[in-house]
């Protein structure tokens, strides 16, 4: 089963900024996917487990953005 | 002797653009120096010698821009 995690994320403005959001992303355990719609700045996770909602701003703000509930 | 470029480059949202930009300009030989001006889209390259404005033109596309004379 996956598990999916919606939210918006706020600064990114290019497709470097959406390279970074994903690869911070990326390094969390059991992630499986991201997609980033920069336009609207809403961020998709795809997990093969239940994700941390901590993991997840930690790795936002490391990408140098701003997570959204 | 500096030689200093100034010349304009579009598309630049942010400072990883920055960074794209003044990486590839850094290659070219003789650059010393890569000043960017994000918000006003201005770009200084110093160098040690004079500079062919086709391989700035080609590496600022080479970085994902576009220069403007």
């Amino acid at each position: 089963m996956d598990f999916i995690n919606t939210f918006g994320v706020t600064g990114m403005t290019c497709g470097h900024c959406v390279r970074s959001v994903k690869g911070e992303l990326g390094k969390i355990d059991g992630v499986t996917d991201v997609t980033v719609d920069l336009e609207n700045g809403i961020v998709n996770v795809t997990s093969s487990n239940e994700l941390d909602s901590d993991a997840i701003e930690a790795a936002i703000d490391e990408a140098g953005y701003e997570y959204v509930a």
